[in-house]
């Protein structure tokens, strides 16, 4: 998407460890034309494959999710839900959430992930949507919990792909359809090329 | 605002300890449509008020904040940015961010909240939105952070008040302009009861 990857590459910031910093508009601050724009085009990929609700995870997927949700309706023509999969702050799991562990790139910590199974049935046809995907953890732990629930992941949605880190290739292998809106092939603290 | 209250009283549940669970459409799952119509509210109770930035606080302050932030426009006629303050994960807060602690009622404990100080300046005309007001602590964190910034608090825009516990009336009291959508007066669990 050029305009995603225009803005990448003129706020974006290349730290070392291979950080990507786009705190400016897409995970501190937020651009809220520019996610809305990007819901309109998660909505382009994935339109008449009758999506009944997008699953994230807090805190940055949240914005990305909610805009492209009022892209996709529902046959009563109410945009479809999002649901959130909560980081658990408290060591109780208990039998009314569908839980798993995943591991994240940033923080470098692992951490419980919920979802209420209030809010997954398996009738659902679940597009699972997030800011960021690098070795993929984030993205295998919510197919996970969609699959707990009987639900069907008819695809993933990513704003921004580290093509050089090994998710991407991961979650295609396994089949599940994955579409990003910018896939980074490579970066330096002086340059960053993307994948066509 | 008679939408959302009708939505309390149809899918909220009182749970002991004053905890209203709103999850099926406001911090778990959420009504993107509902969301949207009480950004427009926010948007119609701050017109003309030149709001340069809409503030919230992870994690289900940001869809809220979002949906509100495409109704307020700038100069340049973009949608306002959304700033996030973030639960700091890691123990050590540097100078490049402003901070303060939050204590939740709802988890009780007390956390760092942080906010990077490129994205509040003393030009900032600043919205704060947030799903809850319960004691105020977090609001009145979020406040602090925009004095601290030399920016200005217009007002703020909270989804459900708890009427019975005493954040509003601290807030308003410090002369702070304050509007919730939704203002409980008394609840029990089977009756809820609104102040208007």
């Amino acid at each position: 998407m050029e305009l995603l990857e225009k803005r990448i590459l003129k706020d974006g910031t290349v730290l070392p460890g291979n950080i990507l910093k786009v705190g400016s508009f897409l995970n501190h601050q937020l651009d809220v034309d520019l996610l809305d724009a990007m819901g309109a085009e998660f909505a382009r990929l994935y339109q008449n494959q009758k999506i009944t609700k997008i699953l994230t995870i807090e805190a940055s997927g949240i914005a990305i999710a909610c805009f492209a949700a009022r892209y996709f309706k529902l046959d009563n023509n109410c945009s479809v839900p999002v649901v959130f999969a909560k980081k658990n702050k408290t060591n109780n799991v208990n039998s009314d959430v569908y839980s798993t562990q995943i591991q994240s790139f940033t923080h470098g910590k692992t951490y419980d992930v919920i979802i209420s199974k209030q809010f997954l049935n398996a009738k659902d046809r679940v597009l699972i949507i997030d800011d960021f995907l690098a070795n993929g953890c984030a993205l295998q732990g919510l197919i996970k919990l969609v699959q707990d629930a009987g639900a069907t992941v008819v695809g993933a949605g990513i704003a921004i792909e580290k093509g050089f880190q090994n998710g991407g290739q991961l979650i295609r292998s396994q089949g599940t359809r994955l579409e990003s809106l910018a896939i980074i092939e490579s970066m330096t603290e002086n340059s960053i090329s993307f994948r066509h």
